[in-house]
């Protein structure tokens, strides 16, 4: 008998199904130094101890984002290891900042199957949730993913597709305990803008361009403990390249926005995301956001923007998502919405 | 007068004598950090202070790979600079956990030497000691290396071989005070194969791959301020390629073995290593495992399995260890023996 | 209205403007374990508490130059986004140990203006400075940059041009509280040789080179936060290379110092710096040291060292600075001039 995890395919999967994921997993300061080599981020409140403080976060958070590939990275020996293809995020929520120490671990709950047409594949749909030491939830989101039949003669399952949120509502963003933008001091996190600078359908140009390397996704990707084949070994795809992360874009990308969006602090909730095309060592990535809604919170001084964050292979000043087709414009990597959170 | 280092040659050690190695480096969470983006390691209780915690260990302990390349880089300027070949490590004892803030420092006794019949090199036994700051033993290890000689007209010494255990027993293994596996956390390790699952003679296809960078492998053997020269410099061979050091290759077998092994937590001893072929960038690393011996321990729940880690350039689901003339098969990088502790 | 920053243009700078810089860095332990994977630096004092602590240094500080490259990286958005070149250092003082918890924001100011006669550029002198959370000095230095203009018809201001000293007086170096040599290990620091040993005129040839590579010198130039565009885009430069950051060139160099200059454990000024030639991935670094000049300090045991540490691509065992043009050398990439700490 095999010890080695073949991981699941579709007929694995049934809506109910919970799966508790290995490996737990303690953030500590060297991730946070790891996270700013590998991406150029300069987001103050990450950045540093005394900032964070200064808006009533101590110990000072590290990115939202090392907590979600944290997270994430766990789901893909069970739910992700056969899969064809990520499909998408939805319902992406922070529910309190992620600090060293904090240890997290992650299950998901299957809340969807659906056989595809050509009954080699479905498309399975969790939500998985993020805990810390403390049993409190550290995050939750979404995810589909088509997904290889183990068996093509397998019969299909009663389809069941679950509601999802083309985006979260405001009053359902969770604003960390504490958080106080009322003295936030604009000088040292770079830039002036703030909540009413910003207006719905208003578009920024990040300027600065990255180009990726494999050592760099790789490193980035084992922190995260993310074992996808596709990322590591250059004979797990037949033109020998390695597919890099999304995550990794993410990452990226969000970084990249710092210049224009540097009080975008904080990252509430994800509401999208679709990698809408590979990318690979050597691709330089620049950034682009729009606008896409505001809100108030209950925060003393923090607004929250709805941010469309699209990463490019090569610089699009144009800054165009889609052609008149309606697809994808070439080039275009990500397309992430999110709700950020900005001194108002 | 040059105020650098040249090394030692053969002539320069006599039984006996004792070497301090410099320099004391004080282990911090930025190693753990470093370690889990250079190799794909997911086990448990280095991964999370929750789990090791559970187990009786608290603080987390780091990877007992962490202090053994952090020991070991610290003999290299003065035991191998001048060396032709690392020939093989015996009796590598782990005495107690390495927790961040413990201080390594590493001495050497010169236990045998035994000139070559050409006349210009000769065999160096040393039996390493890394001690912690209240100069508690950490872990021990003997090593054998061939070594030139400054002067091919200087004489032999005697020779003396000492004898070093084929295996460590297992009544030597020290298991870390307060270790209890009797309320272990399968389901959070992410296998449920404890000890008594698993049978001598077993092999196991880790299955997944690792494609080499350079740049990789030169953080990592920076990091354990390990400084022979062939892994950095591109001038130092005649080929202009880098020659990885052969402590990546176990540590990243070691972590690939966590598919099929995620239950064999800790590292008790090494019994014997060989690095039988050199490996370079670009070179994919599998490895597989066989199953050499069980034990069991007087800590509560807690067995040892004797493993054999073999380390691959590409993949060898026949799991070969030798050909029919009895040499190492073409494609194995390492042969490592080891004692693991597992839940019982 | 953009949102991004355009960087100063050279008519953006008056003597005497004050520029506060985003974005404040708490340093930590991960800083620590990545600029050791980044550079062989095995200095006894950064390396262990344990040595740290038994020359009066506790907690351990971090390596100066992580302080430095931080502070200085803070710079480079408000500075240099426009520089057409970095001319030059001086008047770097380092006035205590920076430790990891330690909050680092700099400030600039514009010290001196003077145009370039063809009307295009002109040359920005600042003297920025450091501080720490509890708004102390941690480091300070004079950096003169050549920028472009936005307009080439704007009027030319008045030339100032600061005076700054050549070399720092040994009165003027800050010897860290606490600091005393009296009881040093030199076996632990890994050499014999103390300050009376050196003399003034002395060459030491480091021996050793490293080879460097892009995604090496992107990590640690991100981890500094520092944005110039060369370093990471290879679309940004008409040959499609990555330069590397001066700064990667300054660290390497000073890690390979180590061999022949091991006791030389703190850098207390940075009297002058200049590099004289870019470097790229693929070539391979070596340093040679001369000593300039001599002197003893108030703290017990510790005397200081006035090195030249060139480095150059390639090694040169005959350690030549300039030709009998009086140009640098063919090779050299690195010319600083330092204070060092080192027990007498």
């Amino acid at each position: 008998m095999s010890k080695t995890n073949p991981g699941n395919f579709f007929e694995d999967f049934t809506v109910g199904q919970v799966l508790e994921h290995a490996t737990p997993r303690t953030v500590t300061e060297g991730d946070r130094a790891l996270y700013g080599a590998l991406y150029p981020t300069r987001f103050a409140v990450p950045s540093s101890a005394e900032f964070a403080a200064s808006v009533g976060l101590q110990p000072a958070p590290v990115e939202e984002l090392i907590a979600f590939h944290i997270a994430f990275g766990k789901t893909v020996p069970d739910i992700s290891l056969n899969a064809v293809a990520n499909l998408g995020y939805a319902e992406c929520r922070f529910h309190q900042p992620v600090v060293p120490g904090d240890t997290l671990r992650t299950t998901s709950e299957v809340i969807g199957v659906k056989e595809n047409s050509n009954g080699k594949s479905g498309v399975v749909y969790v939500r998985s949730t993020a805990t810390n030491q403390r049993g409190e939830v550290a995050l939750d989101w979404a995810r589909w993913v088509m997904v290889h039949k183990r068996d093509h003669a397998a019969p299909a399952p009663e389809a069941v597709v679950p509601t999802l949120a083309a985006a979260l509502d405001p009053s359902d963003l969770v604003i960390p305990a504490g958080l106080d933008f009322s003295d936030y001091d604009f000088a040292a996190a770079g830039e002036p803008h703030r909540w009413s600078d910003y207006e719905v359908g208003e578009k920024i140009d990040h300027v600065d361009g990255v180009s990726l390397t494999d050592p760099e996704h790789m490193l980035a990707t084992r922190l995260w403990q993310n074992t996808a084949k596709v990322h590591f070994n250059t004979e797990a795809r037949p033109d020998g390249t390695r597919l890099i992360y999304g995550g990794h874009v993410i990452s990226m990308a969000r970084a990249l926005s710092f210049n224009g969006l540097a009080n975008a602090q904080l990252i509430a909730a994800i509401n999208a995301g679709a990698h809408t095309s590979p990318a690979f060592a050597g691709d330089t990535v620049y950034a682009w956001s729009e606008v896409l809604d505001q809100a108030e919170t209950g925060a003393p001084g923090v607004g929250a923007l709805r941010l469309r964050l699209v990463a490019t292979k090569g610089r699009d000043e144009s800054m165009t998502l889609r052609g008149e087709d309606g697809k994808y414009a070439a080039g275009v990597l990500l397309d992430l919405d999110y709700w950020a959170l900005i001194p108002r």
